[in-house]
């Protein structure tokens, strides 16, 4: 059986594994426009954390800044528990890549905080939007000129779907749209982590201008166990992503992820540069 | 002239400045429960990459984990400034404190991105909540038995003030209020940054129910410079704070504060723990 093209993008060899010491290699399959997809990346972090001999519970908090472009190729990733409480463990993570003189350059900064969980009181202040089901909902067409990662996943806009003509007579900064793996894969963190980072630069909508655009920062929460999320399978997830405030050269958007029953999986924020 | 119990409280002295190393001392005035305020964390760790020779730009982001109490008495914050780019910076930022045997213990792990930003096109779809004057709000009295912090700051709750009684009669996690500085101080990014972690547990609000709660992980993210913080003087935020997620031991809340012009100066999530 092939492995799954995500868990290609996710192989980490253990160099010295009691150490955190990972290396990797970029997949092609989930490249972006200058470098891999940041979901990957950020998905990455979170792998090297699970992969860890240390490892204390499941992920609570994931932070990925993106402090410099990825090159094709090999990287090293460092996953350090840095403090560990009896129900709670906080970790640093780096990745970095070798320069022409083979020193490593950092291009990846993160923080993971994992924790046991116990059974508590619960609630949602964040319900569901009200939408058709998935399979009401066509795929998106993507164009040929595409970047290679979106055609990874199956995703099926409700609403706020990328501009087709960029006229600039965009009215506000909100997508809702199922998405999944296109390949069958059972959701876990590691692909929840990837899915927070996939929706398209909201700039974009509000300005129905394509002006470049990365993400610099980005935060996820992490509200459901393994166990949830292999319920899933491969089930869609409601995604739902809106700007809040643009100036200056950044803005930040805001993203949920829901399972088909309405549970709230993930919620995420990020800062994003653009230009212009 | 007396300098500001904040500024006090963020004196840093430079251990080895080139190295970003820094020695501080806990502050009395912003005791919480079982440690310093979050918020008055979150300022230190700002503080210190804002007092770093090699600064590049102002804050962009900012991501504290909250990895153990910190105890009374002395503390060491060693910034990094791990990758410097032509209009970006990121920052690695560890808060520590010695054990018994002398040896340094991490209490607090972030991450900062700092950034030169220039004029852009800009709006923002986080509209300011229409909401009286703070002249027409009354200011909050605190109890005899609150935590010191508190007394540090004017908060005037329009909405969502701390339950009275608790009953469990909560329908709701959202808290509208004007805030500032209870002494006069010009606002500036370290008292942003403190004041975007003033809002009480949202568990207490929606469970009307007291339980143990405390932040585990905080991203704030800056929407404005020096000199518009600066024009804002001693005049009031308006804050907004609402719960999203709840479930078996965290929860999620997000925040937003605005000058009394509507600006949105700051928007900030955090993950909460919770008992229960």
């Amino acid at each position: 059986m092939t492995q799954h093209v995500f868990d290609q993008a996710l192989a980490l060899a253990p160099d010295d594994l009691a150490a955190g010491r990972f290396t990797g290699k970029t997949s092609a399959a989930y490249w972006n426009m200058v470098g891999p997809f940041g979901g990957t990346t950020a998905a990455l972090v979170l792998q090297s954390v699970l992969l860890h001999p240390a490892l204390l519970g499941a992920p609570i908090a994931l932070t990925v800044n993106y402090a410099a472009a990825i090159q094709t190729g090999p990287f090293e990733i460092h996953a350090v528990p840095v403090r560990t409480n009896r129900s709670t463990q906080h970790w640093t993570v780096q990745i970095s890549q070798r320069d022409a003189e083979g020193q490593p350059q950092v291009n990846t900064t993160a923080t993971v905080v994992t924790a046991l969980r116990r059974e508590t009181w619960g609630t949602s202040d964040l319900p569901m939007p009200d939408v058709p089901p998935p399979s009401q909902v066509a795929p998106y067409s993507l164009p040929s000129s595409a970047v290679a990662w979106l055609s990874q996943y199956d995703m099926r806009p409700v609403s706020g779907a990328v501009p087709g003509t960029w006229d600039g007579s965009g009215e506000h900064s909100e997508s809702v749209l199922w998405l999944r793996d296109a390949q069958p894969r059972p959701l876990d963190f590691a692909s929840l982590a990837s899915m927070s980072d996939m929706f398209y630069p909201r700039v974009w909508l509000r300005r129905t201008t394509r002006v470049p655009a990365g993400t610099v920062s980005i935060t996820t929460y992490f509200h459901a166990d393994a166990a949830q999320l292999a319920q899933v399978g491969n089930g869609h997830l409601l995604g739902r992503a809106v700007g809040q405030q643009f100036r200056n050269g950044f803005f930040d958007q805001s993203a949920q992820l829901w399972n088909e029953s309405g549970d709230l999986l993930a919620t995420s924020n990020q800062i994003v540069y653009f230009k212009e």
